[in-house]
């Protein structure tokens, strides 16, 4: 009998997990991505405010599993349907890949609430080229100040919608880049003088993480100069500004959305029971109610008293595969238990938060751990030695090393 | 009386070099270029073989002459009109800036000889974001192969149209990768049996070298693989492959175009004589007939018996720096005289050709003395560190640190 197919798709930090941890597994393991790389997403927000480029955050999935003798294909494709009762999926070009078990691991991205025509005006960070629209707005931003010194303040106010770490992170981010990195070679306006607020829904910013860490990185952020709005629900946001729920109007030629989130559509697929976002609710194993050996992990899972960060991406992953082992080798399948290690946010230049297993720290410590942690859990020696290289770099000159506009070029 | 206005319009190496050489000048400097980065042509082609990141041979004009004082304004903009009576250009928004001097170095792109419906299957490589789409068709050729096995030899095949330094260099680099780099991460495939063939309209690789060169090039092109067809003409290009003026037919998904030459638009608003590809006819002194204080440099002027390349670019932005200089001083203009420093070009790993002040020599030493000038003549430190470092990293391991597939996901 031939060694039992798994299916694995989407390559975030849960599907390489699980796949990496099947990797001795007596299994047929095809993968399946519709990108040819896997992303370090919590580095993303670095690609957006130019400090590195999308290569450094992004492996090709092929050579990760180059030498991983138990993967027969890996394949660049999406997958359109699957069919639980054939145990088969169905890619877009209509090729068919019956499975024996199958992993669902294809993430969430943002959501604007039901105002999706937000998303011209507010572009959010998921994908690299999100980051890289983002890149060329804020960098264009100051152009356009320059051009037209009389509209200064709108193009030198940049707003940012969600305190969570990718929001705190880009504010702290943003700060920087106008204080320092483009603060001296503008004649007309002074980027120096370039307003930064976050505004946030809830009472706090870093809602998720412990409330000392949460007021300690709103006095690090104000102390950066960023102006932070916290119970402040956006009711409008246009090509002008944002207009908040406190009654509040600020003009700011640049929005940035980093709330929000709304799962993959392959959840709807599952015939399980879903939550308002599309997240899928698991079996304790992380199965799907009914279907054994098909398994959600990773940000499209809901698991209560799981937060949708790289850590339990990972757990997750990891767990999935060891329930495959347990089935394979005639055991009983755990629950998943979430391990909590910790939450880590870094806060502009030698600033930041940190609660590692109970032990909170913020300030220049909190941004080291940052560091090592992030450059540890990178893929690829190569990707190590360039963002190292890259943060040391702009460390030392207060630089910054991919302030390009790309995309299409003006008025064209 | 203040000092003379001189604007420059475009800051490829003509235009960086007038801007530099006039640093001194009792002048005011407004520079004008679409892009807010100086792009490092020659080594273009690398980012379309996934070699190098974008930002690695781009750099900021801002921060170029951040610290050159005579530079009163850097503007992000387009011109759409000079008006030479009343010595004014006119910028996409409407506004207009008076010149005393106005230097026009907007260089040139490729042209498909009146077959623009081309463009869309055999794209050219002249921006940054050409060499991206580049760079996603070449990887995304490879994954179409392992999906579509049976038409894997259309998909590993690939066309290259234009034998010049681009066209040899990309052809090189693109058996490199199909040998190397991808070659055994594919399943259904193997893409060390790609075909690379290319395609040259004249007798030989490389015309405007000397013809022992051309012949050194030939040999070390077809030694890594590489079919070279010369006196070949493309009479038509879809997206199955290419029919040429020899009658044959060759089946490739990937078809690149490194042929023709096509100046920029607003050569014509100059009122000077043009070429067929639109290059001014220029004086001695690189200034338009009738219009003393209008210079063309670059690609964009036609001077008998200079080529298109970078080190005529440089020259002639210094030369007409030096004209300027001479009225300021009350000196008379000298004419432009072209020193042909050598040819050189990379073939491949470790290959290549080079012909400096006549010495000619091939091989390895060729391919060390286009290493060394490539990183001499590259802007920014941090760019110099990076792209050795990312050509160490590539020649020892025989991997590309940027082998991601951007722009829109398939199927959105």
């Amino acid at each position: 009998m031939s060694n039992p197919r798994v299916v694995i798709v989407g390559v975030g930090f849960a599907g390489l997990n699980a796949a990496k941890a099947l990797r001795k597994a007596p299994v047929r393991l095809t993968i399946i991505d519709r990108r040819n790389f896997h992303l370090f997403q919590p580095l993303l927000y670095q690609v957006a405010t130019a400090a590195l480029n999308p290569s450094d955050i992004a492996y090709p999935i092929r050579s990760i599993f180059r030498r991983q003798r138990n993967v027969v294909s890996v394949l660049l494709a999406e997958v359109v349907n699957i069919d639980l009762d054939a145990s088969e999926i169905t890619l877009d070009d209509g090729q068919t890949i019956l499975y024996d078990y199958l992993v669902v691991a294809t993430g969430a991205t943002h959501s604007y609430f039901g105002h999706d025509e937000w998303s011209e005006v507010a572009p959010g960070l998921k994908t690299i080229e999100d980051a890289l629209v983002i890149r060329s707005r804020v960098l264009r931003a100051f152009e356009e100040a320059e051009r037209n010194p009389d509209q200064a303040d709108r193009w030198l106010s940049f707003v940012v919608v969600g305190a969570g770490p990718t929001g705190v992170e880009l504010a702290g981010a943003l700060i920087e880049i106008a204080v320092h990195a483009v603060g001296d070679e503008f004649d007309a306006v002074d980027p120096r003088n370039a307003r930064v607020v976050l505004v946030e829904g809830t009472n706090r910013v870093l809602p998720p993480y412990p409330e000392g860490l949460s007021a300690s990185a709103r006095r690090q952020l104000e102390k950066l100069g960023v102006e932070v709005l916290t119970s402040a629900l956006v009711e409008l946001i246009d090509l002008d500004g944002v207009s908040l729920s406190t009654g509040e109007r600020i003009e700011a030629g640049t929005v940035i959305w980093a709330a929000g989130v709304e799962a993959s559509p392959l959840g709807r697929m599952l015939g399980a029971e879903m939550d308002r976002s599309g997240r899928v609710m698991v079996q304790p194993d992380l199965s799907v109610a009914g279907q054994p050996n098909v398994f959600v992990a990773g940000d499209l899972a809901l698991v209560e008293g799981v937060p949708g960060v790289a850590p339990a991406a990972i757990q997750m992953g990891r767990h999935v595969a060891s329930a495959i082992w347990a089935d394979i080798s005639g055991e009983n399948r755990l629950p998943f238990r979430y391990r909590d290690k910790g939450s880590l946010a870094t806060i502009g230049r030698a600033r930041g938060v940190a609660d590692i297993r109970g032990i909170r720290f913020s300030g220049l410590f909190a941004w080291i751990a940052w560091l090592a942690i992030h450059i540890f859990y990178l893929i690829g020696f190569r990707n190590r030695v360039f963002v190292l290289a890259s943060w040391a770099w702009s460390y030392l000159t207060f630089r910054r090393g991919a302030r390009i506009i790309t995309g299409l070029p003006k008025h064209e």
